[in-house]
């Protein structure tokens, strides 16, 4: 049993997406993912068996998927995606995310 | 793909936790728990393979481990447990957590 606090472990950077690794096991990978306005974990898939799920801490942005779509992204809410399927966010406001993959990749 | 938003779709109930399933695959399960204060998910394992995260999205309380032992939980903390070890939250305020269980349960 483990525990962290994701806003004493990860912060913003001007220089990209922030990324703090929670946790990886063979049961799942868990990773912190932080935005500053604008910022954006680029759409991209991978051709393998499994999902994700990409969940707002806190903030607003959009997710993307395939073919230029894209949804609102606000707090609370929880995108599940294949790992295989077009899948991406782009922050509008400082944005935080929680995304678990499993089985880990 | 689909997308949910905690806010919208669970509440709160005077009658213990509410409840709501956001997701269930072969990969993971993901589940929404509401809590007024004072209400809680008794400590409880099951004696199976895997593990679960519990993030608090919002408010505090306390999770709950072996032995009567406790620890502060609060909003952006994330708790990984292996199954079959001894888990459990109780809420000090209005508490809104999501669990990851990997393999689904």
């Amino acid at each position: 049993m483990k525990k962290v606090n994701l806003y004493e472990e990860n912060n913003f950077s001007d220089k990209g997406m922030s990324n703090y690794l929670v946790h990886d096991s063979p049961y799942f990978k868990i990773l912190n993912f932080n935005f500053k306005p604008g910022q954006e974990l680029p759409i991209h898939s991978h051709d393998i068996e499994g999902q994700l799920s990409i969940t707002v801490v806190e903030g607003e942005g959009e997710f993307l998927a395939a073919e230029g779509q894209t949804m609102p992204a606000r707090t609370g809410d929880v995108l599940i995606s294949d790992i295989a399927e077009p899948h991406g966010i782009r922050a509008g406001t400082e944005l935080r995310v929680l995304v678990t993959i499993a089985p880990p990749i």
